[in-house]
């Protein structure tokens, strides 16, 4: 393979920096990988990929330092030594308060810093379909943007270097809302005998249904009016008392609807029992 | 307009059941209708429905009763008088135990009975778009198929009648978790003052990727195996805890991520920390 392109170091070669070095391999650049465990590096060395003896010789070797670990503990005992003239790219998942807290210690040790927020498995990195959210100054985002092209389709969110978790954060609680949904509804329907395989056709329409109502859902938030244009917060009520009593005597795991009950009384408590559902959102913006 | 087909009674003129009776009434299907309040049929009659005097009235008048009002206790309320040579379509929400109660009531009254889920809002009700997933005797539902279909896409899931509802407590769990799910992110997304609407398209991509790994999960779940293919249950969990921490510290609810760490923590006592997030299925089958 030739290499072209910016020399590239990935720090953490899990199941996400994996795909990322590989990524980068593929499209010719010079990759410069290490991982706590060496080992998981043999088969990107076996592409090309050269193998640091350690996270500072690492960072040494590219201008761009792309790191993808478990967590920011682990980011902070990955980025060691100096950072003069590099830009980091950190694609590990967080919170925006320590995004920021880093994008502060990365420019006092000299460096530049991007934070992003992957929403892809990955299998689909080095593909369009990987959508990479990121933020931090819109100038190194768009002086490193054919480099971040070749990992998928780059956003850039703002300046605040938080914003890409924040984003991060509300898209991990759609998806934990929605895979709990869905692994509850294929519990339920265990009870009577129907293959989880039956149930995705008709969750996929479920799923279809209730995101064509978010683009109104939004516009109702942002207005702060919640017209009952389907069913009212106090319908809702109703039908989750029921989905509970009989989750209960099926001896299926009702803790989803209960939560969403609890949040729904609150709703009808703070006068919106004939509002539509988006009205709940004045729930999830208390503690 | 001129009215043919069978005769159609419509007992409830809710948002959900006002549609359907404007459906039979746009398809010409002469259409009597009753509702508790009856000042709601005053736009239907004046489309041509005929309002009855009573229930018993109405269930009188055409051998196809659909009944859409708020719960089985409302149903029973309305289902008054004889049912012989009547079909009851119960399209109101409720449980699996209470739609196998009412059948074998209904039967017992001499009556055919049939119920129904409907996966849609009461504006889609008379197109292809609302999908109405029906239980009961096959041979009934395929007797008045082209009655029901006015309403909307039939699917006929089996010939128990409960099995409609199990399905349709499928859905409801997925739709609030998802619903939730929404809107906890745009009030997370509110503290960094980005619009509901702009994260939209985000959530839009979220859900697509999310509904695209549905297929291998069942899969999985079928098989009682779960590779994690994209992230494990243990770096999910410590996701969940960030989450949670920044959520306090935003001050914004954190129920929902909160349950699902209760279950991703369940998931890891059980010895699923390495397998992917289908293995919480498990946690779903049990109260
Ligand atoms: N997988 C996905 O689908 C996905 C999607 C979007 C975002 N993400 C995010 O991407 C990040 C990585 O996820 P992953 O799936 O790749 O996880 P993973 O497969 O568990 O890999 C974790 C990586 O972090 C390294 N690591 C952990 N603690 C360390 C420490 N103290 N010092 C040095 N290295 C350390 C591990 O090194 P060892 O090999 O030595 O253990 C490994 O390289 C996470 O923040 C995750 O939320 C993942
Ligand atoms: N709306 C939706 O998007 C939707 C979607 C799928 C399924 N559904 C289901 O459809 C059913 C009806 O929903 P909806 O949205 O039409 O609710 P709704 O607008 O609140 O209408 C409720 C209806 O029930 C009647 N009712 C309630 N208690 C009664 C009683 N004891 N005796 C006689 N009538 C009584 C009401 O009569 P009054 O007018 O006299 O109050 C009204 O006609 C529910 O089971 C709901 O879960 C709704």
């Amino acid at each position: 393979m030739t290499h072209t392109g910016t020399p590239v170091t990935v720090l953490g070669l899990g199941m996400m920096g994996g795909a990322l070095a590989g990524a980068f391999l593929r499209a010719g650049h010079p990759t410069t990988v290490w991982n706590r465990t060496a080992a998981k590096a043999d088969d990107l060395v076996a592409r090309g990929a050269t193998l640091a003896a350690s996270p500072s010789a690492a960072i040494a070797a590219s201008p761009l330092v792309v790191v993808c670990v478990s967590d920011y503990d682990a980011v902070t005992d990955v980025l060691d030594g100096p950072l003069d003239g590099r830009v980091v790219v950190n694609l590990t998942s967080g919170t925006p308060t320590r995004a920021r807290a880093l994008a502060e210690e990365v420019a006092g040790r000299g460096g530049g810093y991007l934070d992003g927020g992957i929403m892809a498995v990955p299998d689909a990195v080095g593909t369009p379909d990987a959508i990479i959210a990121y933020s931090g100054l819109r100038s190194l985002h768009d002086a490193h943007r054919s480099t971040l092209d070749i990992l998928g389709t780059c956003l850039h969110l703002g300046d605040d270097p938080g914003l890409s978790a924040t984003h991060e954060m509300a898209t991990l609680v759609l998806m934990w809302g929605m895979l709990d949904g869905f692994l509850n509804g294929v519990a339920i329907l265990g009870t009577a005998g129907v293959p989880p395989t039956a149930y995705v056709p008709i969750a996929r329409t479920a799923i279809d249904t209730v995101a064509g109502w978010l683009p109104g859902y939004a516009r109702q938030v942002e207005e702060g009016v919640y017209p009952a244009d389907d069913g009212t917060v106090d319908t809702h009520l109703s039908v989750m008392a029921h989905v509970i009593e009989e989750s209960e005597s099926l001896g299926v795991n009702a803790d989803l609807p209960r939560l969403a009950k609890a949040l729904t009384e609150r709703a009808v408590t703070a006068g919106h029992g004939s509002s539509g559902y988006a009205a709940l959102v004045e729930q999830f913006r208390q503690a």
